[in-house]
């Protein structure tokens, strides 16, 4: 049995998207328990008369908007429902977070509350892209925008333990996000960056373009989450706008619909695949505890998808591997400075 | 009459394609007179017997490579064709230098040869973009990879002035290019460059998100180098990945091939319409004079289309009206400090 307290207030579709997905998830997965954490009344609307036995409400009063600051929010919110589940968490009844609330407040309270992993400066966001060969993680995604060059290579190591353990890919391939693949290419950041990730003992095969993000040929990206949030983004922005270039082009010559419908559906499709927050939400790794952070706008089945991903790094024992993986590292890099 | 100084042997097709290129172009446009600059007898293997009139060969000796430093290929190159073009510039007798050699010795010899407008720090590279509404403009799509936000806001200027006099957009509309809306939200450099754009006299909206770049809803879009290169070659990358999956999903699913054809036709298309190597070429604003930078890997029609671009930005006096926009923008800011 593993237990998952879920922040019932957060979200744009809050708190019924949130208890709806949150049934669901109990009938698809046997070993789970819940705790709805928010206001009772509010959660109880939303449920069926007899609550499911591996269900419990846990009050919290207060509610951090999308708009609050993330300091704000942990000084004068110390009822809120983010709080109150991690909360949770540091007591170890639960033994992870969701929550499609305010991503900042969730990250400033994770911090708080559990602490970062030993060797973790910075806590990152890793979000799974499909490209044409498999899958590829971008670390960071969008947690941390300004960036010190160690904080990028702590950033490698915690995506390629990621890939490993996992998406189960031996010894993943490390690229760092640049504007020319030789290793003298980038900003400032990137180049000092890419002098550790060589003395690393990572697998790492030097800078990528951004043309190359799709290609498949790297497993992990690296990058600040300043940049990584404009590539997600943007990525997403694309296809839309692929999407109404092709239409215009349909309606001008009068040519098939099937054609553009086909077309459509691959894109629309590439864009669930790139969305983290359809795919049900993405890890903050780096933490001292499994937290999975949803989109605003997350419905059932992404609130639904939320809580099977956190069951499956609870059981893949995500947080220990990570926390091994780096006192390894920290190992050889101190076995490398002596 | 104008008169544009062409290297011929900059590019990965030099000098065959560049000087075929340059032919093309005398003979669509009448009022077009071109140095060829390089190795005579390289150069002249690919013109007829009779040379045509309005083209001049112009000698030089040396040839900077695609992996020489910028800074060496100044100091110990002084008889390459980069050198020998921006002479011709500098001299009055031409007014615009075409380039497809490496694009920072271009940067560094303009530098050097023409130097900066008035109240530019850093010249930038501009991308016209299509997007779903109109053509918008990115810059700096690659010139500089670290920026302070003085930099941006010359950016911004020089986007706004191009985006105006050159594509026919009144007062157009600047968005600054982060990972919210809000104007709190990026990175250091993009708080702070919001700050000074908000007080600037552009007709600028905030930021915009990755997604945004392909809506059409800004005309001038503003980054530094690093992201701008990034996002233009992710965007060139994604556009040939989705070709990739679409493709994977016809042969799946055994749909007709027409809709695939369609669809391929659109994305191809696109991706020619982001690739300014295949536009013919960028052209770099802020240098005392009209500079193309075209691909390394340009052929005969990217040659010509970069040469007849350098015409029409002589024509419609792009410097001059640069020099006295950014005049007015810095006695505006002086103003306003006094």
């Amino acid at each position: 049995m593993y237990r998952v307290a879920v922040d019932a207030m957060g979200g744009d579709f809050a708190p019924q998207a949130v208890v709806k997905g949150a049934l669901r998830a109990l009938k698809n997965f046997p070993k789970l328990a819940i705790y709805l954490v928010g206001r009772e009344e509010e959660i109880r609307a939303y449920l069926p008369r007899r609550k499911p036995k591996r269900l419990e409400i846990v009050p919290a009063s207060q509610v951090v908007a999308m708009d609050d600051s993330p300091i704000d929010a942990l000084r004068s919110k110390p009822d809120s429902s983010i709080r109150r589940a991690f909360e949770l968490a540091k007591s170890g009844e639960a033994q992870a977070v969701v929550s499609a609330g305010n991503s900042g407040a969730v990250l400033a309270t994770a911090l708080f509350l559990l602490g970062r992993l030993s060797g973790v400066s910075r806590p990152a966001i890793a979000t799974v892209l499909p490209t044409i060969k498999k899958n590829a993680v971008l670390i960071d995604s969008g947690a941390n925008v300004d960036c010190k060059p160690q904080h990028l290579v702590q950033f490698a190591t915690m995506g390629a333990v990621f890939c490993e353990q996992i998406l189960g890919l031996p010894s993943p391939r490390v690229g760092l996000l640049s504007i020319g693949e030789e290793g003298g290419k980038g900003n400032t950041l990137v180049k000092r960056t890419h002098k550790l990730l060589s003395e690393s003992s990572l697998n790492y095969v030097g800078n990528i373009e951004g043309r190359d993000i799709y290609k498949g040929e790297v497993d992990v990206i690296v990058c600040d989450g300043f940049v990584g949030n404009i590539c997600l983004k943007l990525s997403e922005g694309l296809a839309e706008a692929l999407m109404a270039m092709m239409a215009q082009e349909v309606y001008q010559k009068r040519l098939a619909q099937m054609g553009f419908l086909l077309a459509r559906g691959a894109l629309k499709r590439f864009k669930k695949r790139i969305d983290w927050r359809e795919r049900g939400g993405a890890p903050l790794l780096g933490i001292d505890g499994v937290v999975i952070i949803s989109h605003g706008r997350s419905d059932e089945t992404a609130i639904q998808n939320a809580i099977g991903t956190a069951g499956e790094f609870i059981e893949q024992q995500l947080v220990e591997k990570l926390r091994q993986a780096l006192a390894n590292e920290n190992l050889k890099a101190r076995s490398v400075t002596s």
